[in-house]
């Protein structure tokens, strides 16, 4: 993909408030995890769908930027006492570690709200019509909330006490991770103004990558500890119940990857635009090493 | 007002997901915390101002259910460990009580999220059209956000750390709760098509509602503590600072509930439509006794 990066990082901080209020402090705590160096996959891929079908990346800033706002708030979260306590996040200490809980707590609120008061702006609903905006938006607080995003997490806390199925980590994985990857890629669609089946098609893709992703990154835990420890692969399988690998084992898990990262690719006919990079994308993901 | 109780209830359960679901537990927590019976304030003045203004009940519904499932969510989130520790609720246990902090962390995460989701969902927008529903959902987003409520809640931590003035308290109280007042009374003249002057009007309503509703309140605190106490009203204040009444003392204070009812009342003069209810709203919030 398009190194996108720079656009979204000086876009995220525009949105923020400058000069001086009472509430400094959260102000400092969102600025403080919006900063974090990421990938910044997401709004990246929200900014190439917004170009695959017509868009510019200026219409589709507010969206891509909104994406990687709900995912932050996600990660503050994720990282309270509460949750998995966690002190470190991309290599710095967690939110909550250096402004409290309770700011912590009120930062990833703020950032929801954020997140919505930059889709719905004058400014980008000037650009895209009421209409589009709307089901962005739409979009992104489905696929962020009861019934995804957040719905995965429930699950993820309900795997601790019990044994399931590959289907069940597959629900949990295609919601806690897949649902916010749809969302940043049909966003781009929408605000670009897409046809419904190529809307679908973004959909298929980012469904296809976002499993993928999850399944490299359970082969990946269990092959890199297998090597740092010098035993054979698969030997410590069982050890983690309830991941692709201790339910389906390495091939069927490579042959899943590989599967899915054929149907993202096939998905993508449905544009007429040069798609070669979001390709491209798909395999590199399938192929990581770390 | 009228009575909008009942119609704001149905709806609330309407939009939440029927059916089974392996995240159960969140939409039972869900569910748990947007059922216990309150007023109903920040829904039923949508609604009256949608009435006020020409629309109706069934058009700014989604936006009245939307303000409320913001307010639920962050009295969860309020009552959590790390912020207020709460364990009751309006005479029930506080949601983290019943379902765990991580589930109740979540619920709260997810009624944000379903709040604008309701407000942009097809039949909503079909409703109002996209410009105004996304009107009315960022100003809600602006309201409840970083310098809306959320900020306030953030000046009342800080207040437990150092003295202020009763402009500091004021401004706290103006966004931790007439914030979302303001966005309740603007929202309904947006669904209905209101002038720029009309919406400008339901917000100086509301700001002065919202505001003298905490100063009674703070008078409140105070004489029924002295009355259940058998002490002259007043001789207890210092031992609360940073509140109206420790700052500025009951006479001052009376007069300014006083005038804040006589600008909501004000305010009224820009519809043309039959406000009594309205005025007599503002009227019983600063008489209330208890």
């Amino acid at each position: 993909m398009k190194n996108y990066i720079p656009v979204i990082e000086t876009a995220l901080g525009r949105y923020l408030p400058a000069g001086e209020y009472e509430e400094q402090q959260l102000i400092d705590a969102v600025r403080y995890s919006l900063d974090l160096k990421g990938k910044r996959v997401r709004p990246s891929l929200t900014l190439a769908f917004a170009e695959l079908c017509g868009g510019t990346v200026d219409m589709a800033l507010p969206f891509a930027c909104a994406v990687e706002m709900i995912h932050t708030y996600s990660l503050i979260h994720d990282d309270l006492p509460c949750m998995d306590n966690d002190d470190f996040r991309r290599g710095k200490p967690s939110n909550h570690k250096v402004f409290g809980e309770d700011i912590a707590l009120l930062a990833g609120d703020a950032l929801q709200s954020i997140a919505y008061e930059t889709m719905l702006s004058d400014e980008a609903v000037a650009a895209v019509g009421g209409k589009r905006a709307a089901k962005a938006a739409r979009i992104l607080a489905n696929r962020s909330g009861l019934l995804g995003m957040v719905g995965g997490q429930v699950i993820d806390l309900s795997l601790e006490h019990r044994e399931v199925g590959a289907e069940i980590v597959q629900l949990m994985e295609e919601k806690k991770t897949a649902c916010l990857i749809e969302a940043a890629c049909m966003m781009g669609c929408v605000v670009a103004g897409a046809t419904d089946a190529q809307i679908n098609a973004a959909e298929r893709y980012a469904h296809a990558i976002g499993l993928a992703f999850q399944i490299v990154d359970d082969i990946l835990d269990v092959t890199s500890t297998a090597e740092e420890l010098g035993k054979p692969i698969g030997s410590d399988a069982e050890n983690e119940k309830n991941t692709f690998m201790s339910l389906l084992g390495i091939e069927r898990c490579r042959e899943m990857v590989a599967d899915l990262t054929e149907e993202a690719i096939r998905a993508l006919d449905a544009f007429d635009g040069d798609a070669a990079d979001l390709k491209d994308f798909a395999v590199q993901l399938a192929n990581r090493k770390k």
